[in-house]
């Protein structure tokens, strides 16, 4: 047996798939070639970084969009032995300067505008980078150490013959995205990936094969883009990539253009597309599946895509430590007669743990819970395709993962049930859940409710300290464009919704509640001012992956969370 | 990341799809339970495993066809942390104990009949084995020391926490069919069977779901029964277990009454149902595919299940070495549009290598040859799936193995072509080519010629020596039921279908041609035998796995073989 490398991955997809197309929108313009040109491609990149002096081992950072240059970074970096490490454009300037240092990055892939434009800002600061490589046709004026990408590619000699590869030897990097401290560093080996990638493409996860045409929405720069450009490479499955923040409109446009079968991405974007259709119409036909994660979909969204476009929307759980999705929901073979809506009930839920893992939920004492769909718990897992510690973190690799002795499980961090069918069920994030008089409450439960609120765009509720009970719940809310809610009103409005003692002791109205890079409420950050009159702005640029307009849809699951965690909600 | 075993198949299935119902044929009749239960006795019986002496590292023998109570053996012997080696039942006597003595099994586990007696003839000869527990629901009178496997799993403990396993301890141990010699001991580690288990049922190879019923007519002592009741248990599918030697009745009765989706097996099989069909009729409204291997179905088998059952019959290749399959044969997406004749051309090749693995085809010097469909060599795998030695047999390990440095490879032993699309077609065994004057002749595209011959039912050409051109082409051929066809008239109806000196020198009418216990030409023993008036009969007790009545169609494109490979065949 040989070494579980993404060799093969590579061989197939440009040895028997070699006439596939592989789709970009660029900064450049669109991109089109075969996976036999990608091929040559990646051989040349390869070269160029023996050239510039990286070699095995060596960590690259990259720094941008979904296009054929990242994807084409996915294969030259780690097939010549070095590994590559994607950051999140999205993040705020002093989290991004923490995470190439933390990494010791030694060269940086970036893209042209926004992304060159911060790495200039913080290149004073920066240790250890010495040379930027621009992934665009020309390189823009900067005072930069860079060259670019075209100009390396043409001028290099290509790898005729990969390395023997260890496959213990690391792939991949991605950060949490911290919104309980600073973001922790998650290595992927080359087995890990193999891993990953066979288990997602199995038809228990994804199911991708080489007919399908995969759109991968989910930023490269997000846990590998939930896998899609390495399993969908091992398939032969054509591959489009959106290019930088795709707006609703293109995204419709690709589907019907290349013939989408198959896509990903978290909810708002899915809203944001439907509004798109709504207001321009779109071609939709050859679209089966919408796999969505980060949050949950509203069930309106999952209702609307399968009525008016016959497209499935699937719930996909997973995190940045399980190297993305590691279940996903879709009702069993056994429920084929079920009705309507148990079956969109089973949808709304995480889903059935993928293949090769295994769960349990515990108790504060560790023991495990039964499952019968209240029960809540912490989730535990662990497989081959969950890592087993966090880069340069003590003691976060104490407090989140057991030993090999006790069982080697991850500590999800995310609080959950597991109904007698098994499909898990997240009520909310162990860091997030108030604990009132010994008792809990879920935040997510509250702000589920108050986003049902017609009024109310968005919610989020915190724990605050309180002398007698510990703590008590404290919530924030978004009026709808328009609205103009009166907070003691919508207290009242969740009597008979939850339990009386679960009650906000305040509701406060807010012009936005602060998110992380990644779209998520930062709880942190709205913990740490709860004594001042406003929240502070997200310290992310933009909503990702795309700028969503105020969401048109009652979000009656969204759910915050930690580290990349790609699914949550009710 | 948790080492990668089988517990987490046996979890899933267990937990996540406990309702879901096993169904056996077995001597003691119909055989119906839940996952569920199966979990439970499986755990029992690695209790009476430990009960009996049998602990971490030992071997326990199986002598079966399939039936639940040998499932159980396939989780609870390797959950316990013991190996599985399962032993052909229709080899003959002096192989059986070859084979035993050479994996020094500690224990063997019997089916009642003909496999018992099989034992009790060879008891006095066999060292290591000390008991013999009887697969049965009652222990039939036998001078052996036996146990009862019923009685066994009634009185254990059940293991109610699975040992932590290594990933690279032995799970389990197949033995090539040796047509080349001594058959040569294989063994699985537990991250084989799940790296395998894995790429089997992504989409590019058997694509199973939860919403599969799978029937294993492959047996299950032969390579895992081609991994469905790993991969089948992993995915949470139905399974069905047709009992020994099942006839073609009864597998379109399980079809129909269980609704079976999957199945595969040797072609015989396949062309034996049809002739049940024609006769009796039968339901196969719920069969969507039959993957077929061993050797190559012939194209109008395939061609009218498609017509008249619309199920669709897909080619597999692999071998003992690469844990069963490795390549399946389809159209690729792009041949949607092809002519009906293009895809069954195409479907009647070995097909796309499979996932994770990667492959060449080489000249006698070692030296890749082009993707032109006709340039021919040897075939050469490699990946996490192939193994890297054979047990106790250092010779073949110098000769069929490449070093890591050299790149890892496994010689095949099959020659093949590629063409441009990357599809395989073998055209040859390494040891079967006949090599005269410095040429190859195919021993293969011989035979399918002769077996297109309407009088002709079975056709071997096998090498003989020759003093001037080295080797010269010798055919045998059993002639139709009712037919007597004249060697000379057979021998010029060759001319014009392959090159002139590619002609046998002498073509035999022959009862029967020597098979080996997989149903494969026995080559060896033929070519053993020149100097003799007649061949002798096949050393295995019967066709396998069922005995097939004289085939009813052309054999285009049968093709003989060493070592458990799949399929092969023009």
């Amino acid at each position: 047996m040989s070494e579980s490398t993404i060799r093969p991955f590579f061989w197939r997809a440009t040895r028997l798939f070699g006439e596939k197309t592989v789709v970009s929108r660029t900064t450049d313009g669109e991109h089109r070639y075969s996976y036999e040109s990608f091929g040559h491609r990646v051989q040349k990149l390869a070269g160029a970084l023996s050239a510039l002096g990286i070699s095995d081992g060596d960590r690259v950072g990259t720094f941008g969009w979904n296009h054929h240059r990242h994807f084409e970074a996915y294969y030259g970096i780690p097939l010549m032995g070095a590994q590559i490490h994607t950051i999140n454009v999205q993040l705020s300037d002093d989290r991004v300067a923490h995470i190439v240092e933390d990494a010791s990055d030694d060269l940086l892939l970036v893209d042209p505008g926004e992304p060159l434009a911060t790495i200039e800002r913080l290149w004073e600061d920066l240790d250890s980078p010495d040379q930027v490589v621009v992934m665009a046709e020309e390189v823009p004026e900067t005072e930069l150490p860079a060259v670019g990408y075209e100009t390396l590619v043409a001028e290099a000699e290509p790898v005729s013959e990969w390395p023997e590869l260890n496959e213990d030897q690391p792939a991949g990097m991605c950060y949490t995205s911290g919104t309980t401290g600073l973001p922790k560093g998650v290595e992927y080996t080359h087995r890990m990936v193999y891993d990953h990638s066979m288990m997602v493409t199995t038809p228990a996860a994804l199911g991708i094969d080489e007919s399908d045409v995969v759109l991968s929405v989910v930023p490269m720069f997000h846990v590998n883009s939930w896998e899609f450009p390495y399993a969908a490479t091992m398939a032969g499955a054509r591959q489009v990539h959106p290019g930088a923040s795709p707006s609703a409109a293109e995204l419709v446009d690709l589907i019907g253009s290349e013939g989408v079968t198959l896509t990903a991405g978290v909810p708002t974007v899915w809203i944001d597309v439907l509004d798109e259709l709504d207001e321009h119409g779109g071609d939709l036909s050859s679209l089966e599946r919408i796999v969505v994660g980060g949050s949950a979909a509203p069930e309106e969204v999952t209702r609307r895509y399968k009525d008016e476009y016959d497209v499935t929307v699937e719930h996909a759980w997973g995190m940045t430590e399980t190297m993305s999705i590691g279940a996903v929901s879709r009702p069993k073979a056994s429920m084929a007669a079920a009705s309507r809506e148990e079956r969109l009930a089973k949808r709304a839920k995480q889903g059935l743990l993928s293949p090769g893992l295994e769960m349990k939920v515990v108790d504060e004492d560790g023991d495990p819970l039964p499952w019968d769909g209240e029960s809540a718990g912490e989730l535990l897992v662990r497989g081959p395709t969950v890592i087993e510690e966090y880069h340069n973190r003590p003691e976060a690799n104490e407090t989140d993962f057991e030993s090999a002795a006790d069982g080697g499980w991850l500590h999800t961090g995310d609080i959950a049930n597991i109904d007698d069918d098994g499909y898990i069920e997240i009520v909310d994030r162990v860091k997030d859940v108030i604990k009132s008089g010994g008792e809990w409450i879920s935040s997510i439960e509250l702000e589920n409710q108050l986003m049902a609120h017609q009024d109310v765009t968005e919610a989020a509720v915190v724990a605050a300290p309180h002398e007698r009970w510990g703590e008590r719940p404290l919530g924030f809310v978004v009026p709808q464009a328009g609205a103009d809610p009166d907070a003691t009103r919508l207290r009242e409005s969740l009597v008979g919704t939850v339990p009386k003692w679960w009650l906000p002791d305040e509701i406060r109205i807010s012009e936005t509640i602060p998110k992380t890079a990644t779209g998520k409420f930062d709880k942190q950050s709205i913990r740490e001012r709860l004594d001042q009159p406003d929240l502070p702005h997200a310290p992310g640029r933009q909503r990702w992956p795309i700028i969503s307009r105020t969401l048109q849809w009652p979000m009656r699951t969204w759910s915050p969370g930690r580290s990349g965690r790609i699914s949550m909600g009710k």
